[in-house]
């Protein structure tokens, strides 16, 4: 019995989230949904270029599509309130969904109420419902989470990520500020309109597990500066421009920083890696040099779920909750 | 309500292991078996030098402890039908079981049938069974599954361990033949009385999680021979004696050597790590700088599966069916 999987969202994610599940054995895509009139209407297996997609359309809503999903992939906002709005209808008839919403990877970090709503109404239908990503979702939350399984005892996690924005895609380099004012980019960043999301939720889900309290969580953000002039196929930045961002979230237990994320996105950024420090008995150290593709893995990640997530109970989910990732 | 726990087999592990359990606020230690009769009536309080362990007596077997466990931590033996005989009795009363015993990390892969039965008395009597460490358990196989949850697609996983053994406990630097005649060193690793244990079993738990058909399976180990006089506090080693080993594990999937996990654990060894590369889409390389430690992360990787081990539904569990590992 395949799993029936329709998409939500069908921006770039969404696309290629929706040719990598038409290319698994276990998984038969039943269609795509998206709001935009642009896009209704299409042949899903024509956009895509993908053979075992042809004769399915882009619908606008659930009760357009031919078949029931078991599961819905959905790539459609990063903000947690959108994204409740959008999957408890899905919830509510007994669909799960494995969801690239950033705040959703810890939904009662923001919305503790919603999220006891999902959970109720997943349990009741039978719906399983997580988000996941490479980042939140994997590199700087369910990896460390995932070392400190060897360890006596975990005192403080320290995770840093450093993606070189200039080998990535043309969305990437526009997200990172490239080519702003320093001082516009700020502004953005600050008032939260820019910049990578999820950073808190990273830190609230590590915590969770450890079963630490946080008291103070502090998170900044800032725009990096062009040293030199810099161009890429997508973007020229000159020197004194914007060429990427800083952002840093710190965790308190009981008054001490224990849980610190480091991420730093820019063009030309030297040494790209993510990296995992666990103060603990014993200490841990993990690099991976070169670091996590982001756009390629989330896809990945986000298919991959997919089984898993069926074989865990009813509810809202975390990620730590399902079995150990795997290449599904 | 604690989680009522019993250790079964009181070597240095199992030790180590009851005093990690009674740290653990969520455990209440129950007692302690052993059937070496020097070991039975003393006390595991005096003999761990741990408070809220005294008054507990090294009993014979299940039916003397004071209380039912709800889990037993079993660090007794490596060989897969040895621990079956163990812990189906346990099973059968529906006590849960960790194992630390090497070849039940992937039991099927030996014993088909023994794995089989085990299962369906899980099953009927509600228990839990698996087995982990770090080694196998963890760094060479968990570690790698868990990376490929952000792979599109898979096509080779390779894993390298270093061990420096000189900066190990005593046992350690004797298991890996320190000290021996390189010839007779060589004979007992052949005949399968000396070396690591669980190799295959690692080998055979990735090509689980993957879905990969095993058509072959190498396994070859060798000594490595000092080429200069080695001391430490526990061994004295002469140029031309064995100072560790080195064994190899290589599967092919369809003809091609798709799966090869390295172990070198020797005195003096040079940049010890624990290393991983993922030959697919992403590519992954992952370093574990200086490696993870064997014994205590082991005794930590008992422990700390116990919770999420009763969390799982009742059978013959692996590792990577049970939640993401945590720190507990």
């Amino acid at each position: 019995m395949k799993i029936k999987v329709a998409q939500f969202g069908l921006g770039p994610i969404g696309l290629e989230s929706l040719r990598l599940a038409a290319a698994k054995p276990w998984a038969k895509v039943v269609g795509g949904i998206d709001i935009d009139p642009a896009k209704i209407g299409r042949d899903l297996g024509e956009w895509t270029l993908t053979r075992n997609l042809r004769g399915r359309t882009v619908c606008r809503s659930l009760d357009e599509l031919p078949a029931q999903p078991d599961v819905v992939l959905h790539t459609a906002v990063s903000r947690v309130r959108e994204a409740f709005s959008q999957i408890e209808p899905m919830a509510r008839r007994g669909i799960s969904v494995v969801s690239s919403c950033e705040e959703l990877l810890f939904p009662r970090w923001r919305e503790p109420k919603l999220a006891e709503r999902l959970d109720r109404v997943c349990r009741a239908s039978g719906a399983r419902v997580v988000a996941t990503g490479v980042n939140p979702g994997f590199v700087m939350d369910v990896l460390a989470v995932c070392l400190t399984g060897v360890c006596r005892e975990v005192r403080a996690v320290h995770v840093q990520r450093v993606v070189n924005a200039s080998t990535r895609r043309a969305s990437l380099q526009r997200k990172i500020g490239s080519g702003l004012a320093p001082a516009v980019f700020r502004r953005r960043l600050q008032a939260g309109q820019a910049g990578h999301a999820g950073l808190k939720e990273s830190l609230a889900l590590i915590a969770h597990c450890l079963r630490w309290k946080i008291t103070r969580l502090v998170e900044t953000g800032d725009a990096l500066v062009a040293r030199r002039d810099l161009r890429t196929p997508h973007v020229a930045v000159s020197k004194g421009q914007t060429c990427g961002l800083h952002q840093r979230a710190e965790a308190s237990v009981r008054g001490k920083v224990c849980l610190t994320l480091d991420l730093t996105m820019c063009l030309d950024a030297p040494e790209p890696r993510d990296a995992i420090q666990i103060e603990g008995d014993p200490p841990l150290h993990l690099v991976l040099p070169g670091g996590v593709a982001g756009d390629e893995a989330t896809v990945a990640a986000l298919v991959n779920a997919v089984p898993r997530l069926l074989r865990a109970p009813p509810g809202l989910r975390l990620m730590t909750d399902l079995a150990v990732p795997c290449v599904a």
